[in-house]
């Protein structure tokens, strides 16, 4: 708190490092690549993952663990499973160590190799699968509706904390269908579990789409993504829920007897996010003062700041704030005094900002004469004198609370409306990318080659075709060939 | 379902892995030694993990999450830590594989070796406690109390389901103090959270206690532990709090500002329970008919079964459970209703024992008639019939699942208390170790050499020294050297 965080608008990234850091939300480890989640910022992931566990079980999901090692043989039976995942992998060789010969430190014991080589999980589809064959016998064993909430790692050279780590937290569910329409539908279920989620919990609005072929996860027949805006006008990609068809059934040989009595293949989905969402929800929607949390996902919805010279005016402000608290709860707002007299609350006001409380409520001696409260908010950074004789303080903090959210909601839209661009030439599109930023709406010609020239030329790649997209036809922003409607490029996280 | 379990009485151990495997709770995986938690056995585990993790945040934890890998060097850094923990670990020694030559398979690229070998966490002390040197300065930044859920690896050579598998899921609190005393405090509230949920949730009677040196953890001063007895005589321990002294400040450097303007180490306590509470469980109660499951951590705790001959009646039937269903569901009483036309009603009377459904409805015609229904107690394996209109199901219902959830644990309070004795002979002691089995509260020396020795002998441990241990003396059942207090003895798991 000892001074100011870098401003978005002279260093971005340098902001939101700081941001994670100095909002208490996650910093890098002793390991390379691997982050330490702080307290306060697990906190808000523990209400992300409470949402979205609440979703997966409306919708009939269970969820199970699977084994963190997956055998090496495993990520070969999959053929471009293998390469899109098997290359940069943690791999255990050994299983034992033992004293160096002066006792001063410990050593891998060269006779503790292991015969087969086990993987780190980078995903979890060849482990799953691999069991789903003894599970799945007949079509009375389906639908199979699986997540697992995890921890998985991806060698990463180039790490950011949240948006890239070497280790991250998530979690995968892994289905299998009779049929291929179970499976679709599935697919598309759970895109708009994320989008909703997305939506009304962290409050940023999303583009749901399918990926390009470029872009499509490695064994999957077709990915489907949300794609949201960031304030530097970058895309992210925020979750994805992948159709396998009957790619993981082929290479782990799972079938069923179906109710007509043949021997089928099962269908297959895998869908999933991870604390990636958390690098999106700080970057959506804080400033140069801090986090901006929507309500829905603040750790600490209220806090109270008393303002107080003599410990009687601070016992009888905690009175009042009581009060206060004790109405909010029985609502299920979470409010927090802060009575500590080792910080001065201007101190504590710039904490609670930096830390993205959404309501701030002071008291001082004047507004208990005055039965009085200053409600600041944190997302417009407005203050208002509100007397306790006119409203009901638990419906009013209540609906401001809504507001908020709704609030941060409109203004993140309204941030992705103006930051999307239809561009009808080579030359329009290269001038918003380069100077607008945001989300480019193009026609493409429907080509990886394209695809992979735009991306060489301009870092930007396709973020997906939007699933609302409209039969349009126009010419590809780059070969000038045909196309029938617009897909949308951005340079992305 | 298609044959019964192995009887207890025959065959324990076969018994307990063929429980775990078909009530759906675990089973082996392709990865040797780490296990699949299916959904059902995972549900549980969910349950036990929602009251563990309120009762650690009523007493003051926060969770956060760190690196799964830790760095070679500092397993080395607690000297009597590297001896227990550092030798049974997977090591991750490479970052990435390749294609082999033939292109068939991939193998691990020999340029793609770490300079220093990763660790997969046995425990996270050393990395947590590296952690700790950057987030305490002052006094003011103590007390630290946070805990983790999170996956760990200790390369077991024989591993059983839940009871020790080399990977387990576990949580572990690390929290850091100004003074010894309120660390000691911090070890020992832990262990009352353990033994309240042992008791109230898993119905399972636990001795509070603390290890001998023996049986210390490595690098703690003192480790406090529950300990229950399982049927077949055998001791497992529960859950362990582990007082660490300033052993981990001093080897991590963890020093802070105290409010009279030293500088001291800090003191730190860790405490975990694991998976293996899955095995306590399972042990504690179940019988030859499958899982006996205290209702406050059954997944289902009410399942109506109707039997029926035609669509007509089951309609009818249906009806009528889903105004019972709705009853219970105000009370928070989770009930299911198998309509299933797939299995007769024998048979899902068995799976239910098996899954160890604590409160089995069953409702036919001639209920239906007289307004009735069959209610069978799964811990009991008795049925009443009951006329509605003569009770109200709702309290009905909950009151049944309070007397099973007591009667259950007065089962192992009984049994317990009948299988610990006391002895006052080598010769005694040896019986009834090998005869009666159990607990056996004997006087012991209080040498290592001596706890050794009889472990040679008898294969028993000490399980602890119970906190209420009276002043009494004696003499060492083995040495006949003095005691001034008994002590339990056990085979344990």
């Amino acid at each position: 708190m000892s001074k100011g965080l870098p401003k978005r608008s002279e260093d971005y990234s340098l902001w939101y490092n700081e941001l994670v850091k100095r909002a208490d939300l996650a910093e890098n480890s002793a390991v390379r690549g691997c982050m330490v989640i702080k307290p306060y910022g697990y906190s808000i992931w523990e209400k992300m993952q409470a949402e979205l566990d609440r979703m997966f079980k409306e919708t009939g999901h269970s969820n199970a663990y699977f084994p963190l090692f997956i055998p090496k043989s495993f990520l070969s039976k999959e053929a471009s499973h293998v390469e899109g995942f098997a290359k940069e992998c943690a791999v255990v060789t050994h299983y034992r160590l033992k004293n160096s010969e002066d006792g001063k430190s410990v050593i891998v014991d060269p006779e503790a190799k292991l015969e087969e080589e086990l993987i780190v999980r980078p995903t979890s589809e060849t482990v799953i699968w691999s069991t789903y064959k003894n599970w799945i016998q007949s079509y009375r064993d389906l639908p199979l509706l699986v997540n697992q909430w995890a921890n998985v790692v991806r060698w990463e050279m180039r790490t950011r904390l949240f948006l890239r780590t070497t280790e991250f937290l998530w979690q995968e569910g892994h289905t299998a269908h009779a049929t291929k329409q179970e499976a679709v539908d599935e697919t598309v279920q759970m895109l708009n579990v994320y989008a909703t989620f997305a939506e009304q919990f962290m409050a940023m609005p999303v583009v749901k789409g399918v990926k390009s072929a470029n872009e499509r996860f490695a064994g999957a027949e077709d990915t489907y993504c949300i794609e949201a805006l960031m304030q530097d006008g970058k895309a992210l990609q925020a979750g994805t829920s992948h159709f396998l068809g009957q790619n993981f059934a082929k290479a782990f040989d799972v079938k069923f007897a179906s109710k007509e009595g043949g021997l089928e293949y099962v269908w297959g989905t895998s869908w999933g996010v991870s604390t990636r969402l958390m690098g999106a929800l700080i970057m959506a929607h804080s400033d140069d003062n801090g986090l901006v949390l929507p309500p829905k996902l603040a750790p600490i919805q209220v806090v109270i700041v008393p303002i107080y010279k003599s410990d009687e005016e601070l016992d009888k402000i905690e009175a009042k704030a009581k009060e206060i608290m004790a109405k909010l709860k029985v609502k299920g707002i979470s409010v927090h005094f802060d009575h500590r007299d080792t910080h001065k609350p201007g101190w504590k006001f710039a904490e609670y900002e930096l830390k993205g409380v959404p309501l701030r409520i002071a008291m001082g001696p004047r507004d208990l004469e005055n039965n009085t409260i200053e409600v600041a908010r944190r997302d417009t950074l407005t203050k208002e004198t509100v007397n306790l004789s006119e409203i009901e303080i638990d419906a009013y903090v209540e609906g401001m609370l809504d507001t908020i959210q709704t609030t941060i909601y409109q203004k993140a839209f309204d941030f992705r409306a103006h930051m999307t661009t239809e561009v009808n030439s080579w030359d329009e599109f290269v001038d918003v990318l380069e100077n607008k930023t945001g989300f480019v709406s193009a026609h493409w010609d429907g080509t990886s080659e394209t695809e992979e020239k735009i991306k060489e030329l301009t870092k930007a790649t396709i973020r997906c075709i939007p699933l609302d997209q409209k039969v349009e036809n126009g010419a590809c922003v780059l070969t000038g060939k045909p196309s029938n409607g617009r897909v949308l490029f951005a340079r992305a996280y």
